[in-house]
């Protein structure tokens, strides 16, 4: 769990995050959403606000979490504060005149700003710096991987023995049911998402419900699931088909499957995103399929399930080592039914590693 | 499930929110808050932006939804857009030079303003609106009392069922995972908050997650948990002790269960939401427990599991028949445990009724 991740990697994050705020001159950051305070300083309350500054690094917590912070925030200054956490640590950055501060624009509310705004004077002055912690996000540290890695083998595992028990006559809503069960019984914190068991015509939605449908002979059969382990998110879907395959099935399932093999092998240091899902759209093109692939190729996943970069047309970030995607291409034709295959991928110096090796045999004829 | 919600509830919360805006001299409201949407429109997709206004009113979603927002956005215009949601709104209201217009500054963040605020001129003004749903919201008609009776049916079944594998030895995080599990299978939609299951020392902090910890005689536990049915939420909390209980344990489960039953009994038509606080607070005075209830009283419970009123010190908030809130006064004794009792109430125009009659019957000797 991330209570034991040791202190300096917190302490060597804020360090990143200085060199950041450096190189655009600003003093201090006012950090206010929680999961990138959870990111610099390991505090895992439900309110907090932090000032991260080259000096000091401040947290503002509620009577709650006052000894909870102090443990899980090393190397912070911990204030304890009855009210408004944001409107204290305005007050206390205003008295510092602290000169430019940044603060989190893309999630920060406007009527939050206005408490800001109203503090502004000629030695205070707010810099939007919304998605500079997030940035830093894109690329894991070793103790970010090892939770995910975890994260990703539990939620293998499950997928594993509730395959077992896809059949017909099942519900869907049952085996989701199931699986978030035995991810909790196998120590998970919770669920990245709503875990998707989609069936029939209903696996062509691409982000259906489990519904109380029972499975049918010859329905093709989504899963797209995903772990929470010490805070930290997996992303896992196979396609499972219930009897003997025809030969359209057999086609479009091994398009999908090539096109997303192809896509995980360009998942390389120095290509940009949007080369991986260019490899995963060629692919499906000359299967002349493009058209049934209605939606990105994968995402950054960590703390968030959905995080930067996007595996999309137009994101041209570079691949680096330690970044953590997902590679997850799929048809979906209406009044047919859906297929999509889907691993977490760890980019390396060399050869990307699949963090979510589950058997992608699709025949169910059980 | 709300699907099946008839379209006149939505139509009357948008006239109920009409007369608000024209209260306001306010031309119409832009919702960007999905909830609201929800509330106001009945679309359930996870992108969206609507416009409320008196001669139409239109919602903007992306192709993913457009036929889902047909189908639940009765009597709304529906708009398909590729690409920003936000900006195309804030074009078209350009465009139609509506004068006042509402926002939701309370959720709406900095960055997603500037798009806003670009699109300012003489015949469109910004009006900072976050909160007006939310207000409305306070008061719940039939079909979302319905919505929330069956969730509070739902969770009191499981948490009857779950009481019977309640005895030492059993492990924390396995009750709140078969907890889970049962709401699923008994067709809850998700869960209002995680469950809480903590025992002995660890049920003195108010919000423990529930840990590997195994249950063990003498233990007080405390059990916090709630289904989402068609959109709407639960909240129950009941606290067992392990054994036959000492003069201590049993003074203050009494003290806090007393506590609990005034303020149930308090929640009438009129009265202030600060007044149910100071009837539960008075109650734990008389036998010197204040001290140790550290949090409010409750709050209201709809589509989100804490929505207004707070039963705290300071909401002069009035309760209306059709309030539906929770009264949930605990005590905690660190070193000792905690306890906590807590019901979901609906205000009537005569006696509250208690949506959640699950036994309050605490010592188990199994």
């Amino acid at each position: 769990m991330t209570s034991e991740t040791p202190s300096e990697y917190f302490a060597s994050r804020r360090e990143r995050l200085q060199a950041q705020l450096e190189a655009r001159e600003i003093a201090a950051l006012l950090v206010t959403n929680l999961t990138n305070i959870f990111y610099l300083t390991g505090f895992r309350g439900s309110a907090g606000v932090a000032l991260i500054g080259p000096s000091r690094s401040v947290l503002w917590v509620d009577p709650r979490y006052t000894l909870q912070a102090r443990e899980q925030a090393r190397g912070l200054e911990v204030k304890e504060v009855r009210g408004s956490l944001l409107k204290e640590a305005v007050r206390w950055i205003r008295r510092r005149g602290l000169g430019r501060v940044g603060y989190e624009d893309s999630t920060l509310t406007c009527r939050e700003f206005s408490l800001l705004d109203q503090a502004r004077n000629q030695k205070l002055r707010w810099v939007p710096s919304g998605g500079l912690v997030e940035d830093l996000r894109v690329v894991k540290d070793t103790e970010e991987i090892n939770c995910i890695r975890k994260a990703c083998r539990l939620t293998v595992e499950v997928f594993e023995e509730v395959r077992r028990e896809v059949r017909p006559g099942v519900r869907e809503s049952d085996l989701a049911a199931e699986i978030e069960y035995r991810m909790k019984r196998k120590g998970a914190d919770g669920f990245a998402f709503e875990t998707i068991v989609s069936s029939g015509l209903r696996s062509a939605w691409p982000h259906a419900h489990p519904s109380s449908k029972l499975l049918q002979k010859s329905d093709l059969v989504i899963f797209d699931l995903g772990a929470i382990l010490g805070g930290y998110a997996a992303d896992l879907t196979r396609t499972l088909y219930l009897g003997a395959p025809g030969a359209r099935v057999r086609r479009l399932y091994n398009a999908v499957r090539e096109a997303q093999e192809r896509a995980v092998e360009a998942t390389l240091c120095g290509k940009r995103a949007c080369d991986i899902d260019r490899v995963a759209r060629k692919a499906l093109e000359r299967r002349k399929l493009e058209s049934y692939f209605t939606h990105s190729t994968g995402h950054g996943v960590g703390l968030e399930i959905h995080e930067k970069p996007r595996l999309g047309r137009s994101d041209k970030t570079r691949l680096e080592s330690g970044c953590v995607i997902t590679v997850e291409p799929g048809v979906y034709l209406e009044g047919f039914g859906g297929i999509r295959v889907e691993d977490t991928v760890l980019v390396t110096a060399g050869t990307p590693e699949v963090l979510t090796p589950a058997s992608k045999e699709a025949w169910y004829t059980g």
